[in-house]
């Protein structure tokens, strides 16, 4: 069964590889004729081009592009598919993707493998990047069964942890655990540097440790990646910032009536909370 | 010189681990026998007792316990001390433990070693754990300079990084790097568990991964340490929340009118100021 991989960055790369070392033909499609040739060096896939017509033959294709160039790409790539083959994607944002693609393509199922890196590129790409890594599926009523057990079975070969929902409730689950936690994080260093008293801040600069290393770490993240997040999952972003506001006000209020009893049972809360997350 | 430890939880426990280990005598003071008793065996002190009148030979005496308990140590200290001893703190706020403790000795110097890690107790003491750290000297105007210079050469002696600075001027920088940090994290920990929809919240958890964990991490931390942190550097830690409070809500504001490329441009000023600190 041969696969498609449209964009050969950090996923679309990792993908393309384990795909070929499990065995699978590895059909890679890049607008960079130098990645191309990058992809077939590194025997990363087993054939690479600039065009779609190379996609002619797979039975699967994984759309890897950033995801607004998704609804394009899936133009120019349907004339060359048959009816039966699987298109999914890889976004982190499922709602508006679904929604836009299911139209022009019935036989679409809507992915999100959760991995990555600090770093970008096929020169970042590397194996077993999902093995241990949820990996999740969106299909919606129209979505063929067979379709969805495809992927689901290609998914668990990489060794991924395979979870099915609708596009919303995955675009809500994210909001909480990834894209709130960028924008929070985002305000810390905002605010910090915001400190006028210039040894003030030097000071704090120096003495910064594990805790505003960690607390901070995915707000100083990439700004593009931030910014199509908060775009594409706009709605489900303000939920839970508005949702997070209130929770802050809480504690302000706590700390500012100093009624430290109602403080150290919300910590404690919190404490016990966190253990319940997968992490 | 004899050195004096009141107090052998991890602080006071890597401390006496460290001095000893470095040459000095080690003369310790615990409520409970039983941990005097395993800092001897485990050749952490060289001395070890529930009494006070223990450290009526050391030079230097290191108040390692909780700070809602230092004033109270102090002055049960004194009637045992010869006036050249110089006394100081592990304390994580500075202002009002100087502010209480240099009135009653004049020879104290408030000082913060930068360095835990998520366990406590003698048990979970450890060589080294000041090595590439901070350790921050909070002098006042009265401050004995010659005082000063010994706690110095002793935290370099850890291989601690040594910082000078007023008292507020630490709480401040802390405040921003530490204080701050740990209610913003435990903020989304409660918003993330107020979802109501409960498959939401399992689905969550489940794809909860190092972006949650990290900036989740000091928010589900020590409760008690958390409530003290927030009552011992209160007006600081008012002060960095409101600034926070505007540095979030002008996130929101971007979010809300759709003004990507503000939104873009500000995550790009928080990737780039997060470099300026050093972690």
């Amino acid at each position: 069964m041969p696969i498609g991989i449209v964009g050969l960055g950090l996923i679309g790369g990792s993908l393309a590889w384990d795909l070929r070392s499990l065995g699978w033909e590895v059909l890679a499609v890049s607008r960079r004729p130098e990645i191309c040739e990058m992809a077939i060096a590194r025997r990363i896939a087993n054939s690479a081009g600039v065009d779609f017509s190379l996609l002619a033959a797979a039975d699967v294709v994984f759309v890897c592009t950033p995801i607004s160039a998704m609804v394009t790409v899936v133009k120019r790539l349907i004339p060359h598919l048959s009816p039966r083959t699987i298109v999914t994607d890889v976004g982190s944002v499922k709602t508006p993707v679904v929604e836009a693609i299911t139209p022009m393509w019935e036989n679409f199922v809507g992915g999100h493998p959760m991995a990555g890196t600090e770093d970008s590129g096929l020169e970042a790409a590397q194996r077993q990047l999902f093995a241990g890594r949820p990996y999740v599926l969106t299909p919606v009523e129209a979505t063929p069964a067979r379709s969805v057990q495809t992927l689901s079975e290609i998914a668990r070969s990489l060794q991924s942890q395979v979870y099915h929902c609708n596009p919303t409730e995955h675009d809500r689950a994210v909001a909480w655990i990834s894209h709130l936690p960028a924008i929070v994080s985002a305000g810390l260093i905002d605010a910090c540097t915001s400190e006028a008293d210039a040894a003030i801040l030097k000071l704090a600069q120096q003495l910064a440790s594990s805790g505003f290393r960690d607390t901070s770490r995915v707000g100083g993240g990439n700004p593009e990646l931030g910014t199509m997040m908060a775009r594409y999952n706009r709605e489900e972003l303000r939920r839970s910032l508005q949702q997070y506001r209130q929770s802050l006000d809480r504690l302000i209020a706590y700390i500012d009536r100093e009624d430290w009893a109602a403080l150290s049972q919300k910590l404690e809360q919190t404490q016990q909370a966190r253990k319940q997350f997968n992490c």
